[in-house]
């Protein structure tokens, strides 16, 4: 029968990474192809995943006052053109309506590739006072970008999201508050994907059009390569005064205010397989497993066995997600599926179990087995699912650190890009053409970020030998 | 000051219910309107009732195993010609898009009006056996319908909804599901909303495009007129024919499944308002309000006031929404403000009631003011609450009941449906003709539908005088 296939055809990671990415996508079913290119099928499984990683951002979000709006899909042409470096950033890639209900649109509509300037729209009518800040909103949509290479959660031509844009009365408190979320971004990477990233300010020349500072998180993948994971962007009032945003301050005298904006995407999902995954397929961190617990009853013809399953399935799905599998599948077959879908722990029980008061539990991140009493289950599961959570961060935090090199000059520069997939530590003198050249002897390695605490690994920069400004993460990205 | 304004500018629906309509989505803050004619700003008080109306709905279709899913935004044309019906309903009033990247497309793409192409083609991919079966998916999306009259959460060219779109091995099953979610849909009405809709089948001129039978709620607002609010359909096997979706079934032969497809949308917001709101403003059933209460201090520069308010507001939060506005608004100012925004119960402290040990408590719904222990506090609300919410329910039914009319004779028809507005009960006799006519001859009376449990009200139709099939409600709509 086609259920019984054992799950055996995974690409090795190390023989071809892309196809492995490739191959969990599809046989866990997070996703599928459209008949539209770049658009995919968010299975149930990976949409899962994307809820409760929904949930868990949002609560933090709200936790800081920001309140969820929804704003239109589609952005009038001429309301893009408004801020100058915003639309020559964005407009070589948008979609375009141009008829509506069978007429041609007197004038087009672009979907949305990120909404700022319906923000701006929106705060132009309703800030008057300086009591009307801080603005806190943020929305949960999908936005759409004329890719020409897409995959699946990576880079997608519609992908879903949140957008936060934010007005404030000063402009350290935009910078702070731009600073605040990225701190929030981090929590969420740390304390519920289990992915370290590394953490800093985009050089000029990689920040968002029209930002005055962008910031960015990168998680590093397994294969060496890193992800633009999630940015957060200070826009001073440029965008306020291209919009005629105006408020009378206390002091009575009309200004515009301090904006800022910060996304994260579904690309979360693919950090999370490619930070984690094995060549058994997903390993999910268990706070945005869709399942945490897989009870597989073992003989489960045998008297006994499907009540004692079930019974405990009733203890635990209060306090976990919890599945029970009890189709006809053999237990080696549940074995497969369940390794393969990620689930982080698979609980085991059968007749001798039973009788000794007792189960098995597997952890799938280390395939580790333990016999465990039933008394206290739950809080034996609860505790385990934090160790396993705290194990994933620490091992992800030990490959980004092995990846990781310094280069001192320009020749160990280029060596290091040739020959070792990870993260460069370098110095560079701050100008926008060391940054390009770099990328074109590499081919591909580009500034990543500017950490917050830099270290001095050199006094002049990896690429001109000109006297050094910062130390900068390099690294080839997706 | 501007914040000091008294709310008292809302138009009474006596005089104008179009107006008091729109005076209320601006002032309560719900909606905004766009640069994008027909496409609203959501602002966050209107979106925190969808919030909680989607969490209400999503628990009641994942208790009946419907999982999410969030298929692309865009159609090909080709795939939307597939169902002949389908096309023909839709693309009248479709947004195009046929630019993308700055190049002219190949092929246009449909903004998705609905998403059933979508569903099939993907359903098309993954169902191969009857093992696969039922599939039971939904989404939480926006969809753009090119509307050349438009209105705030009744009728947009973009709004907010979810799709559910089901397939099933046999008619029965999925005949029994689409009652099965039209109940679920009644429930959402009856126990979140506080609204009695009322419930039948679509005419044949009313069904939906493609469907084989169309189930629909119609709740009634306060001056008389329905709104389709809510839908249901079962296609039968007639998409999965045209799509080629096939399965090998129990008895090994190939067969195409049954499908259904059923949608909520923030139109739900548009009834709240208009079937409970008053000339103060909103009215909300508290399961779905944003605030369930609001504690407003009394003298609150008097010591101890403030730090009993606050006390209160720490001991509810965890059980109900709660706010506690102690700005230097005036009491006056807030009960008018929170009136307006439709918040269930308003709590009052004052030094008086805090050497008394009570509070004031004083219902959104009849004004009715309770003073009350504060021992107990949270049971007396939780309680409270519940009333409230039964209160209101009953309200709309009986002002329901008091404007639906029974026409026997169409003398009756066209004189109840000059004179009172409402719904029309009267018998019919299955001609789509008759439909046209009466519909012509009162200006927009519409069959609603046909109730399960029809009344006898005489023995030929109300317009043609042939021989009654049905009973059937008529009214006009939004």
């Amino acid at each position: 029968m086609a259920q019984k296939k054992m799950v055996n055809d995974i690409t090795s990671m190390d023989v071809d990474f892309a196809q492995w990415y490739t191959d969990i996508v599809k046989k866990a079913q997070l996703a599928d192809y459209s008949g539209v290119k770049g658009c995919i099928v968010y299975q149930p499984y990976g949409y899962a995943i994307w809820e409760n990683i929904q949930r868990d951002m949002d609560r933090r979000f709200k936790e800081v006052g920001v309140e969820n709006v929804y704003m239109p899909m589609v952005i009038p042409e001429s309301l893009l053109q408004k801020e100058k470096d915003h639309i020559d950033g964005f407009a070589p890639e948008c979609a375009a309506v141009t008829q509506g209900g069978g007429e041609k649109l007197a004038e087009t509509l672009f979907i949305r590739p990120t909404s700022e300037v319906l923000f701006c729209e929106h705060y132009q009518k309703i800030i008057h006072s300086y009591r009307d800040l801080p603005k806190l909103y943020n929305q949960w949509c999908s936005v759409m970008r004329w890719e020409k290479t897409t995959r699946p959660f990576l880079r997608g031509m519609e992908f879903l999201w949140q957008e936060g844009h934010t007005m404030h009365e000063t402009a350290q408190e935009a910078e702070d508050f731009t600073l605040k979320m990225l701190k929030i971004y981090e929590d969420v990477y740390r304390d519920t994907l289990a992915i370290p990233p590394v953490v800093g300010r985009k050089t000029e020349k990689e920040k968002f059009a029209g930002a005055e500072a962008s910031y960015t998180l990168e998680p590093m993948m397994h294969n060496g390569v890193a992800l633009q994971g999630g940015t957060t962007h200070y826009f001073g009032d440029g965008f306020a005064k291209a919009f005629g945003i105006q408020f009378t301050g206390r002091d009575n005298a009309l200004q515009n205010p301090y904006q800022t904006s910060w996304g994260m995407s579904t690309r979360l999902i693919g950090a999370v397989i490619m930070v984690h995954g094995d060549d058994n397929g997903l390993v999910l961190p268990p706070r945005v497993a869709p399942v945490q617990v897989v009870i597989v009853p073992i003989a489960q013809h045998k008297p006994g066995v499907l009540e004692k399953a079930g019974g405990l399935y009733e203890e635990l799905k209060g306090q976990f997600r919890v599945k029970l599998d009890s189709s006809d599948n053999s237990p080696g077959w549940k074995f497969a599926q369940y390794e393969m879908q990620g689930v982080p722990l698979r609980l085991e029980i059968g007749p001798k179990d039973i009788e000794n008061g007792q189960c098995v539990l597997v952890r799938r991140d280390t395939g580790e087995k333990q016999v465990t009493a039933l008394e206290g289950l739950a809080d034996t599961i609860a505790g385990l699912l934090d160790t396993i959570h705290g194990d994933m961060l620490a091992r992800a935090q030990k490959n980004m650190e092995e990846k990781t090199f310094v280069a001192h000059s320009h020749e160990e520069f280029l060596d290091i890009a040739a020959n070792k997939p990870g993260f460069i530590k370098a110095m560079w003198c701050g100008d926008p053409a060391c940054e390009d050249k770099l990328k074109e002897e590499t081919g591909g390695v580009k500034s990543r970020c500017i950490p917050f605490e830099e270290e001095h690994l050199a006094d002049v920069c990896a690429c001109c030998g000109k006297p050094a400004k910062h130390m900068v993460y390099w690294g080839r990205q997706y």
